[in-house]
């Protein structure tokens, strides 16, 4: 694969160009690309500018507002609702999490229910940002079907992650972003292309059989990860991010999606607790001697390490160059 | 195995009086073995009668105070701490749910923090209780050590289970209680009595070594379900029950208890939504429908449904005779 170097600021513009080149205002366009260049400051390039084609799909094809103006409604003094208003969900989420983190501040737990809106990002994101004010977070989202529940062969449920973190005072918060799923539909592509086998239980075939083949997978659904175990917290995402929120199911999502390529409307619920009210006591120097002897234990990764790692890693980021062609001619049309 | 029936009052009655005879008052003697009745309702017997000998077991060392008297505490609106006062959960448990669900119907979401609390039953009944008002419930506790996190080869959670449940209105709840670890530890020894392997991933053996003998992984530890994510879940299991809630990790927990048998002093973090607050739309109608396609793909079961069914057997309980003789004589002290 050809590489081209650029810095952080230039996948910033680069991004924010070819949004806003079709049709997303200033601060849409705006809270994309900082959640897009952010992913490629961790390394997490399969959330970052390889998003911009199916978000600019999304502007294009009219399902997504790119002027949308979505505002934090107080339910009541603990549950923020807001209306996506079918916009991409970054300037959403960007307005909602400090009212989120001020009322868990307050009152020591807090929600977030959006709706209407298109999320096409890692969760992280959100979870994060409530560990940096001394917040614990979760959050999921569903997506469209692709996972067979555990006894089925049919896909119902998305990949569905489940993000949750944890402050450190004074340092980057302990953070977990995964998905549902046994493996991500991308990694079974790729490793249909590299020809390799996958574990049994990562998907079934089109007869709905289980297979380690990964192009056979590719045609039938994926599996959700640990069995019934990890279908059973599917099924919750399902229900958080959709009914709780006043959302859709997956399969619901899939129904009225115009299959454009691009994130469909969806729901995403998202909690914050303050650990000063809940605990009472001094639950960050406890929780410090608890990540210690994870340390010791040689072989075990605290969750988000490796993405912190890679945050502070100076210099240019190294992107697909026919991905940064791609974008530049989008952001010229 | 030879049995014995007894119809549920008597379960009641039996478990009670062995309570009883071990200094617990009436209070938490009710409340107990109002929990064990209900496991033996719905045919879960490793938390019905089975564990009391382990509660009596902590009332005679000392451990635990048959006469707690605990009660919620508003620390904010949406927010309750407990003080356990060393006695078994179901007391403050049912003290608590009340004033929570309250909350949570008040406000859209509340949390409860208990602590100072010896837990030694499923899940389920904090989270159905609260299904049974038409809220969402969530809720955690971790044990004592052993499970290893993924990369480890050395016990540091507890089998550390999670319970869900979201309300049907009318009917009963959607609800999972299920263990972070791959397999209980009961039923790994279960497995070595009989003979049986179990699958790889289940635990490793005294050096560390992945095994399927079951007898090997007794004498070493039980591993997280599904790997690295369910490893996370377990990770975050700790952190809710423990500092969050102002309580020990399973490693500390273990240091600080007389090992009497029964359940160590611990945390328990339990949250309740209002998906009628949260949702601002029909959300019951939705999710039935969701239900029926589940119902509809064959083979797929609602998590819950079969305890469920248990529950509506009228008539007596099979019981293990030598485990009822074991409580007659306990009561009779």
């Amino acid at each position: 694969m050809t590489t081209t170097e650029l810095g952080l600021d230039e996948i910033y513009a680069l991004a924010k160009s070819a949004l806003s080149a079709a049709g997303a205002d200033e601060a849409n366009a705006d809270a994309v690309a900082t959640t897009v260049t952010n992913a490629e400051r961790d390394g997490a390039h399969s959330h970052g500018l390889f998003r911009i084609p199916g978000y600019v799909a999304t502007l294009k094809s009219g399902k997504v507002n790119g002027a949308a103006d979505p505002k934090p409604d107080h339910v009541t003094p603990v549950i923020l609702r807001c209306d996506g208003q079918n916009g991409h969900a970054p300037l959403a989420l960007s307005r909602c999490m400090g009212p989120l983190a001020a009322a868990a501040k307050q009152y020591g737990i807090a929600a977030l229910a959006l709706y209407r809106s298109h999320h096409f990002a890692a969760l992280w994101p959100e979870t994060e940002a409530l560990a940096y004010e001394g917040l614990v977070g979760m959050t999921c989202v569903s997506y469209m079907p692709m996972v067979a529940p555990t006894g089925g062969k049919s896909a119902l449920f998305g990949t569905n992650p489940i993000s949750f973190s944890w402050p450190r005072p004074g340092g980057d918060p302990v953070v977990f972003d995964m998905a549902t799923s046994a493996m991500a539909k991308g990694e079974v592509e790729i490793a249909a292309r590299d020809g390799r086998e996958v574990p049994l239980g990562t998907g079934l075939d089109a007869s709905g059989e289980l297979t380690t083949d990964p192009a056979e997978i590719a045609k039938g659904v994926l599996l959700p990860f640990g069995g019934y175990k990890g279908s059973a917290l599917a099924l919750m995402v399902e229900l958080l991010a959709g009914p709780l929120v006043g959302e859709t199911f997956s399969y619901e999502t899939a129904e009225r999606d115009n299959k454009d390529g691009g994130p469909p409307q969806s729901g995403q619920f998202v909690l914050a607790f303050s650990p000063d009210i809940l605990s009472g006591r001094d639950w960050a120097t406890q929780a410090e001697k608890f990540y210690a002897k994870i340390d010791g234990m040689g072989g075990v990764r605290l969750p988000g390490s490796r993405r912190h790692k890679n945050r502070t890693e100076p210099g240019p980021r190294r992107i697909n160059t026919a991905l940064v062609e791609k974008i530049r001619a989008l952001a010229a049309e």
